[in-house]
């Protein structure tokens, strides 16, 4: 299909599509004439992706660039190219802290890993994003917050037992990529859509009666 | 302390602190003379929160901007104050589906909700969040994800209660406050670490079986 069509299909303006193409979003269509590019499904799918990763994944086209990246970079084995692509989707932060703070929460989150006997690389950016919000935590005298902690951690295994038994059940490597890649992200929108749904459920049946109490003292 | 000592202490340069006082985020010095402002501990305080939801937050400055004006702004009663502060903390997404899919979607959130017995206000923002990556999944064809839902939102139901707890624990309204804050923001970041930390170790553990049973097939 031309351009105009892959534009009408997708819902994507065609400066938009351009735009996609020159930033390494979406691969070039097939030049089928100087002035003329023929697209095809793959284009389509591709574009749905990346709307679904900027739009409600939230990520920054830079971002969405190295993780479809991940998906086009096949690893050594199946557990290294599932990583590589999982790891791409870990977002990058930079919490301004000091040395000694910033290797008190390396170790915090070390200790944690140990805890729950969790097989995890040094080089893991998830590791590095823990210690960044605890060290965040940390800095702004919030480490209350931490005692949950655990409970987070319980939670995750779960969440992550279904996340990847989602992936397995995938019938080939360039669907379980996808999956990696979407699940991964869509899924931290869909968790803090219900975290805080819960939370106002919760909240619902407890802040009332904290109130009275609180009154009554 | 005048803003050069602010910025020493908080270790945010002066045109960063200026930058965030013209957009709103943090309050102006108190002024001393036409050309000197004084600042003080609650703005050393707010410099610190405001890097935490930017750097490990991940916000816009926008959306730090919204989150800040929440604590400002007490509502009629704790859940309420609470609540708005809460409904602050939920980004805001858009992914272009027609009316048709963003029904089908939204009837799907409710539904869940239904099945929990969550008690949700329509006006809900985490609702509206949820229909968005809900309606994204089945856009991309990706509807087997959603099949772990409902084990996402009983993993959703503990996280809350343990972050609903951590709040009704704080001694004040303002501690509370950005107990929402802070604990919803950067919790959010905790458990997108987590959750990837968590994956990786059940892919370990999982995928050299998967690969191998393939290959003996």
């Amino acid at each position: 299909m031309r351009i105009a069509e892959l534009s009408r299909q997708s819902g994507v303006s065609l400066p938009t599509i351009k735009y996609y193409v020159r930033e390494g979003l979406l691969p070039p269509g097939e030049l089928t004439s100087p002035n003329q590019a023929q697209y095809d499904d793959s284009h389509l799918r591709r574009l749905k992706l990346i709307r679904a990763l900027l739009d409600v994944g939230g990520l920054s086209i830079a971002a969405t660039r190295d993780v479809l990246a991940s998906i086009d970079a096949p690893g050594k084995s199946l557990h290294d190219t599932l990583g590589k692509a999982q790891y791409a989707t870990t977002p990058q932060r930079d919490y301004q802290a000091d040395e000694q703070a910033r290797a008190t929460a390396l170790q915090e989150v070390d200790e944690l890993i140990g805890r729950r006997g969790w097989q995890i690389k040094p080089t893991s950016p998830a590791r590095q994003l823990l210690a960044e919000a605890v060290s965040a935590l940390h800095g702004l005298g919030q480490d209350d917050l931490l005692v949950s902690l655990d409970d987070y951690a319980e939670a995750a295994e779960r969440i992550a037992a279904a996340d990847v038994n989602a992936v397995l059940r995938r019938p080939d490597i360039d669907s379980m990529l996808e999956a990696v890649v979407v699940g991964t992200i869509l899924g931290d929108t869909l968790l803090a859509a219900l975290r805080r749904l819960a939370q106002e459920n919760v909240s619902a049946h407890a802040t009332p009666e904290v109130a009275a109490n609180r009154a009554r003292r």
